[in-house]
C-alpha cells in the first residue's frame, strides 16, 4: 500500500511527489454536466476509470442508477464499499469468478454478460446454490469486433437460454463500441455509433419477435455518448472517462454543441534533475503514467514538453528562451489515458483552489481477476 | 491490495487470472548465473525490477552486496523488509523525501546521487541532524543524456563538496548507460559501453588527481553488463533484469560467449470470450501488463498471437488450423518489459514444475516516493 502523499488541508505544493490529483471543481462540473445531459435515460457511469467508491457515491447521489466495471474484485470492492448496483461489463467463465460474484448477488444488484452459451449454464448454476440472482445480458459485436455475438440466431439462442434458466434474469443487450470512442472526427464517430444502433435495433427486434422482452440496451463511452442517448435504442449510457479526460481524448475534434467536459486528473510530479538550460527531469516515468496513448502533457505551464520516460524519469525539454525550471519545482502532467494511469496509485489527492480538501482511497486498484 | 491468487501446492491451472507468475527453476539459474559470472566485482542487482523483498534477500544470500533502487518509498520498504544496504540511483532532492532517506541511514547502509551542489548541502544537513551518514556518489552521463554531469570541473566541484561536508561520504560515480541496454547488437552496445567506460575512467582520474580518493565506479544494467565487468573500470554492477527477462531484451541480438538468461517471468491469462474460430479474448490488457516496449509474446503455445489490448482485455488472433482456444484455458504472456508489469501487481506467484511453491509479497509496489 502506498504513502498517503498528503494531508487534508495541505497546500498543493507540499503533496509528496509523484502523486494523483483531482480538481475538484472541475471533477464536480463534469460529474454534474454528464448527470444533466442524460437526465432523459438511466445513467450508468464506468467505474473502471476511477475505481474509486467515493467517485461512485459522487455519481449515484446525481442521479446515476449504479456503475459499470470490469472484473469481480472490482465489483467486490464497490458492493464493501456500499455501491448496490452493479453491472460487470465483460464476460465471467472461471468458476471461482462466478461464486464470488453470486455471493455479491447476495448483498447488491449484480449484472453480468455472456457472449456463450456454456457459461449461462454456470451462471444459472451457481446463482440457484446461492440462493440469489443475477442480471445477464447478452454482449453484441456492435463494430468494435472485441468480444460479443453479432447473429440474430445467437443473440435469440442465449436470450433464450437465459431466459429458461433460473438463478439468471435475462435485462437486454449490451452494446458497447470501445473502438468509436477515439475516433477524431465527430462525423466518424456519429457514423459508427448509427451503425451500432442500428444492429442493437434490429437484435431486440429479434428477440421481442421471438416473444421475449428485451428491456435495456446498455452501452456508450465518453467519446460518444451523445450518439448513443439521441439514437432512439440506448436506454442506458456507460461513460467514464468524463469525470477526469486525458490527453488522449482531448484529441478527439468535438461536435457542434457537444457538452465540454474539463481536464480534472493529473500527476503532480517535481523536477530532480537540471542537467541543462533545455532539459529537466521529474520524478514520474512509466511507473507513475500509463503510455499506450502517448506521452503526458504539460498542464499550466508553457515552454516544457514531456518527451521521453523511463522506469521512474520523464525527460522534459525545455524550449529556448523558456523560463528555466527549478530543482525540486512542481510540474503538473496530463496522463495520456486516464484509466490505466488511475490503477497505478493507491490515493487520489482531491485539491480545491490550491488546498487539499480530501484524499480519497482507490479501493479498487490492481483489482484484476 | 490484490486478493492473493493462489495457494501454496495448488497446481498452476488452479492460480486466478490475471497473475504475475515466476517460474523458479529458471529464476534460481538466472540467479546463479549472474552471481558466477560477476563474482570478480561487486554485485549490487538494480531492485526497481522485482520490488519483492523475498527476491532481494536471495540476491544477497548468493553474494550480492546489497541492492539499488529508485525511490526512497521502495529503500524503505526493503529496509523494512531487513535489507541492510541500499543505494538509491536517483537524485533525491525533495526535503521530506531526504528526512526519509537519513531516518532508513541510521538502520541501513544507504546510498544516493548527486548532479548538483545544492541538494549536497541539503543531504549533509539532514544527516548530520539525524546523527548518521549517507553514502553519495556523484552521477556522471556517460551517453544516456537523462541526468548527471559530465564535465571534469563539476564532477572534481560536487566530489570535493561531498568530501568536505559532514554526514555524507564521497563513495564515486554512478556512471549507468540505460539508452545502451537495448541497443540490438551485440556491437553497438560494445561501443556504446566502452565510451561510457572511458568517460568513468577519465572522470575518477580527475577526482584522484585533485587529492581525494574515488573508490567506486558502480552502473550497468541487464543488457550490457558483461562490457562494464571486462571494462577494468567498473567495480559494481547493477543488472536489475536478469532475473525475470522479457520480450523486449529477447530482441536483443547476444553477444558470442554471452551468458543466457532464461525468461522466469510471466503473466498467467484465460480465455474469457471465444467469439470465432480466429480470434480468442483474455483477461489481461493494460492494467495487467506494461504496453510500452511492445506487445506481450505468448510462452509455450503455437499458433496464437496477442494482438491488441484494451483496458482488461486483450485480443489474440488464432492462425488458421491452429488448435483452437477454450473458455477458461490458460495462455501465459511474456511481458513486453517487466519492469513496470511488476509494477502492476501485489503478489508473485512462485511455481515449480506445474505447482505453486510460495506467494511473494511485492512489498515495494508502488512505491512512487
Amino acid at each position: 500500500m502506498q504513502r498517503i502523499p498528503a494531508r487534508i488541508g495541505d497546500r498543493v505544493d507540499d503533496i509528496e511527489t509523484p502523486a494523483l490529483v483531482v480538481d475538484l471543481d472541475r471533477f464536480e462540473r463534469n460529474i454534474e454536466r454528464m448527470a444533466q445531459a442524460t437526465n432523459a435515460l438511466r445513467l450508468r457511469p464506468h467505474a473502471k476509470s476511477h475505481k474509486c467508491a467515493t467517485i461512485a457515491k459522487s455519481q449515484i447521489a446525481r442521479g446515476a442508477v449504479g456503475i459499470c466495471c470490469q472484473k469481480t474484485d472490482e465489483a467486490a470492492a464497490f458492493v464493501d464499499a456500499g455501491v448496490r448496483d452493479v453491472l460487470v461489463t465483460n464476460e465471467i467463465v472461471a468458476p471461482r469468478k462466478i461464486g464470488r460474484l453470486v455471493d455479491l448477488a447476495r448483498r447488491a444488484t449484480i449484472g453480468v454478460l455472456v457472449d456463450a452459451l456454456q457459461p449461462v449454464a454456470m451462471l444459472a448454476h451457481a446463482a440457484q446454490r446461492a440462493e440469489t440472482a443475477l442480471d445477464v445480458y447478452v454482449e453484441i459485436d456492435v463494430g468494435a469486433r472485441r468480444c460479443g455475438v453479432s447473429s440474430g440466431d445467437a443473440v435469440v439462442d442465449l436470450a433464450r437460454a437465459i431466459s429458461d434458466a433460473r438463478g439468471v434474469r435475462f435485462r437486454g443487450l449490451h452494446a458497447y463500441h470501445g473502438a468509436a470512442q477515439h475516433l477524431r472526427e465527430p462525423q466518424a464517430r456519429a457514423e459508427a455509433i448509427a451503425v451500432a444502433a442500428g444492429i442493437a435495433r434490429r437484435l431486440r427486434e429479434r428477440i421481442v419477435a421471438s416473444g421475449m422482452r428485451c428491456d435495456i440496451v446498455t452501452g456508450a463511452g465518453s467519446g460518444t455518448w451523445r450518439f448513443e442517448r439521441d439514437s432512439g435504442v440506448y436506454d442506458e449510457l456507460q461513460p467514464g472517462s468524463y469525470v477526469f479526460m486525458d490527453a488522449d481524448y482531448a484529441r478527439n475534434v468535438p461536435a457542434e454543441g457537444d457538452v465540454r467536459f474539463e481536464q480534472s486528473l493529473f500527476v503532480v510530479a517535481a523536477v530532480m534533475s537540471v542537467p541543462s538550460g533545455e532539459q529537466a527531469v521529474v520524478d514520474a516515468g512509466l511507473k507513475a503514467l500509463s503510455f499506450d496513448s502517448g506521452l503526458p502533457q504539460i498542464a499550466a505551464r508553457d515552454g516544457i514538453e514531456y518527451v521521453k520516460a523511463s522506469d521512474e524519469h520523464g525527460v522534459l525539454r525545455v524550449v529556448p528562451h523558456a523560463s528555466p525550471l527549478a530543482l525540486d519545482e512542481r510540474v503538473w502532467l496530463v496522463p495520456g489515458h486516464c484509466d490505466p494511469t488511475v490503477n497505478l496509485y493507491d490515493w487520489l489527492v482531491a485539491v480545491r483552489k490550491g488546498v487539499v480538501e480530501d484524499v480519497w482511497p482507490i479501493e479498487a486498484r490492481g483489482a484484476l481477476g
